[in-house]
């Protein structure tokens, strides 16, 4: 019986994708707005394709929930829509990003509503791992001790004294490859590092975990009591409600590290949470000069590089040892060595107010996608591209006019009460303060390029009347997340 | 007396600036259609604009006669116009890149009909020169060692073993800080230029060189007959014409190497070339960390690099000894000790035929400029912006639309045979083969937004009927050097 027969086989086994995950250690081609998980680094699949994959080795699609962010639903669903329909139709939405304890409270809501004594896997979408028979076996084996009550953490055997992961302290064998957990030492410093790898008793700590759905509440209960109040009256009103009151708490420090019965099972495959640019450095695919390139890349005679272009050329000559990431709108150069000082760039930026951090020039939206071309004084330039069958909501601006070309495809506008049909290089003006919408009826992408004119063109000057995904009718000024929304 | 003043008023002294170089040793910032001279290299005025107001120092405005090729001679102009209109006057345009003798010739038809026996100076327009009243001093010196017949360059004492300049054997003394010249060492080995250091009888060629023009004009007649042949039939037609047949020679290896009667002044003012990016972080504004940063620059714990960027973000982090230049559409990165590999880098980008050695995405013409903005699969997005009284060509295009909607300023837009004026987000259909103008009759630039739509969208679908700026009328499909023109 191989793994994948076993796990799908198994009623009782469900999991959590935790997707919420906001990450900027991969910037500038990370944002909040695409964090990692939703990238597809080198791949043809984005994290969160890889990681739905592999989990539906070892449990059923139809009983796998994924929890993420309100900003990045839209996203995560059309990701998971096309390859997996079951797991895109269990997409849950965070108001906000708290920490893993309250995401995975909220996907355990409708798990134990099909199974109390459910067994759960925890996965986070933004990890790679490599050897998917040996990852089966180890779910196979964690749900087996999960079922006897355990709660089961999967321990990478280290390959280097890291301070920049968790490690797990085994003790005694619960059978072969797996042990009881004696506790836990959160990132250390590298000479406690260096410690714990000489030991041979430690291992990092994957961050994933399987527990059952019971066991884990009564330690929710006992160890994090305002977080299992907030659940436990999740029947009163909707579970989000109240989302931005609760504490925001991570489940290892909430709850784990505060158990007695913690198994580790010995991971038998590859493991890396890609926690900054020197790890996609490390497991990509080297040239002969060991260099990792992606993109417009011209390099001549340089090694050990990781060279990333997009949108534009980057050319290098003479460079060792160095990252190179090139987005259209902003360059991290930094050597390979201190890739973690991404961290110190992000923060440097959003001290400057810097929108960098945030979004790409491209943004995705649940209708489509628009990139800002140009934005000079009085005036704005947006392409904007409409899914087949989307509509963008019907909407009004205070401040701007807009002129709409339409560049590939056939559009809908509405714009007062009138509706036109407008293909390749028609056009339409928008008066401020009328009523308009911009729909796609056909079966090809629609493009257009927005003029806005006006003393405003902030992206808050929007008032929605209508909108098919849900978004609630705003009033022109007010705080909205959605940056550049439409 | 003030070199100034005796400079001025010396009625045979004329100037010749040399302004056609179309290096791309600053690349990604100069390209073929922007090179170095026209560039505003960290200071307020370009190169060209520095080196014109340097020698209206010594040389009347009126005097003076600027070289440049075809394709930089509006843009020459127009830096010129607004600080020395008698120079920009007399503003003569090579109809291809020769070398520097055919050049010389050009500019010396015009100087020669005022004054056979003309005292010329000729100046690169691309160096750099500190300490103006030596430099003045030192043309005095020049002028009258050129007077009495000597042929006199300027050897720059030199401070390391370039490699990479020609240098000049000083002879015996022919007054204070002038000396016979015994003859020249080309750009010479690590080894050779560590000889010639240590000897102390060897200068940096400047480049820079005083001749009366009777005296060189018979060494050309000696020395480069065939060019001189060309030269004496220019009553019988244009003198452009035919340039492309006559050899391409530099005055050094043509003429000036064979001459018997060559002097040096030693220079009193500091001078460089500009050859590299190595030059221009040398050359720089250090910051307490020794770095020479220009741009959107976000650099923690750098030391010792070149920073530069344009249109994004560039953030470096732990970074040594690096040049970073950055524009819209292309990256260099490369040591500061290996600078010079620039050239190899645009090489190669030439061996991939691509335009970015050519063209940057902002392409400067008579009327104004135009951006690219968006290039996709049947449709082209371009910026235009139209100076004040300026208009384009009459033209006509077989294979695409146009959309122009107006960003700011009034456009007098002439479809067909009739004449409309668009304001601020007003817009107007070209159909493919109307004839079509788009002037700017205001006082403020016009910025407009041009859509194109079409199977083909490259610059050569153009019929032109008319042009204020003299562009003869082109056939569709043509060949043109001046790539992206409207």
């Amino acid at each position: 019986m191989t793994s994948t027969e076993s796990g799908a086989a198994q009623s009782n086994r469900f999991a959590l994708i935790l997707a919420g995950g906001s990450g900027t250690r991969l910037w500038p081609l990370s944002r909040t707005l695409l964090p990692k998980q939703l990238l597809a680094l080198g791949g043809q699949e984005t994290l969160l394709q890889t990681t739905a994959h592999r989990v539906a080795q070892a449990f059923s699609p139809t009983k796998t929930v994924v929890v993420t962010n309100e900003e990045h639903v839209f996203e995560v669903r059309a990701q998971l829509g096309g390859i997996l329909p079951d797991v895109a139709a269990a997409v849950l939405a965070e108001p906000l990003g708290k920490n893993t304890l309250p995401a995975i409270l909220l996907g355990l809501d409708r798990i134990v509503a099909a199974d109390p004594q459910a067994v759960v896997g925890v996965f986070p979408a933004d990890h790679r791992i490599d050897n998917l028979v040996a990852w089966g076996e180890g779910m196979d084996q964690a749900a087996a001790l999960a079922a006897e009550g355990w709660f089961v953490t999967f321990g990478v055997p280290p390959q280097a004294p890291e301070t920049g992961y968790g490690y797990i302290h085994r003790g005694e064998s619960l059978g072969t490859g797996s042990y009881a957990v004696l506790g836990f030492t959160e990132k250390p410093d590298r000479e406690t590092a260096e410690k714990l790898l000489a030991s041979g008793r430690y291992y990092w700590n994957s961050g994933m975990f399987v527990f059952r759905a019971d066991v884990f509440l009564a330690a929710v209960a006992e160890h994090a009591p305002v977080l299992y109040d907030w659940w436990q009256t999740r029947g009163q009103r909707p579970l989000a409600e109240g989302y931005a009151g609760i504490p925001d708490v991570s489940v290892d420090y909430g709850v784990v590290e505060k158990l007695d019965r913690i198994a580790m099972v010995e991971a038998g495959f590859d493991w890396d949470d890609l926690g900054n640019w020197e790890a996609l450095y490390r497991l990509g695919k080297r040239d002969a000069n060991g260099c990792v390139v992606q993109g417009d890349v011209l390099a001549l005679d340089c090694s050990n590089s990781l060279f990333f272009s997009q949108g534009s050329t980057l050319a290098v000559a003479g460079i060792k040892d160095l990252i190179v990431i090139q987005t259209r709108d902003a360059t991290l150069v930094c050597p390979v060595s201190e890739a973690q000082r991404v961290k110190d760039v992000v923060a440097a930026l959003k001290d400057q107010g810097s929108k960098l951090v945030e979004a790409h020039m491209t943004v995705r939206r649940p209708w489509g996608s628009y990139t800002v071309l140009e934005d000079g004084p009085g005036f704005k330039i947006k392409r904007i591209e409409v899914s087949p069958g989307a509509r963008l909501s019907l909407q009004m601006h205070h401040h701007r006019a807009e002129h709409w070309v339409v560049v590939t495809g056939t559009a809908l506008v509405q714009v007062g009460d009138k509706e036109i049909l407008l293909t390749d290089n028609q056009s339409v003006d928008i008066p401020k303060t009328s009523l308009h919408r911009l729909s796609n009826p056909g079966k090809v992408p629609v493009e257009i390029i927005e003029i806005q004119s006006g003393p405003y063109l902030e992206e808050d000057d929007i008032v929605r009347f209508d909108d098919v995904y849900g978004r609630g009718a705003r009033v022109s000024g007010e705080s909205q997340r959605d940056v550049g929304d439409s």
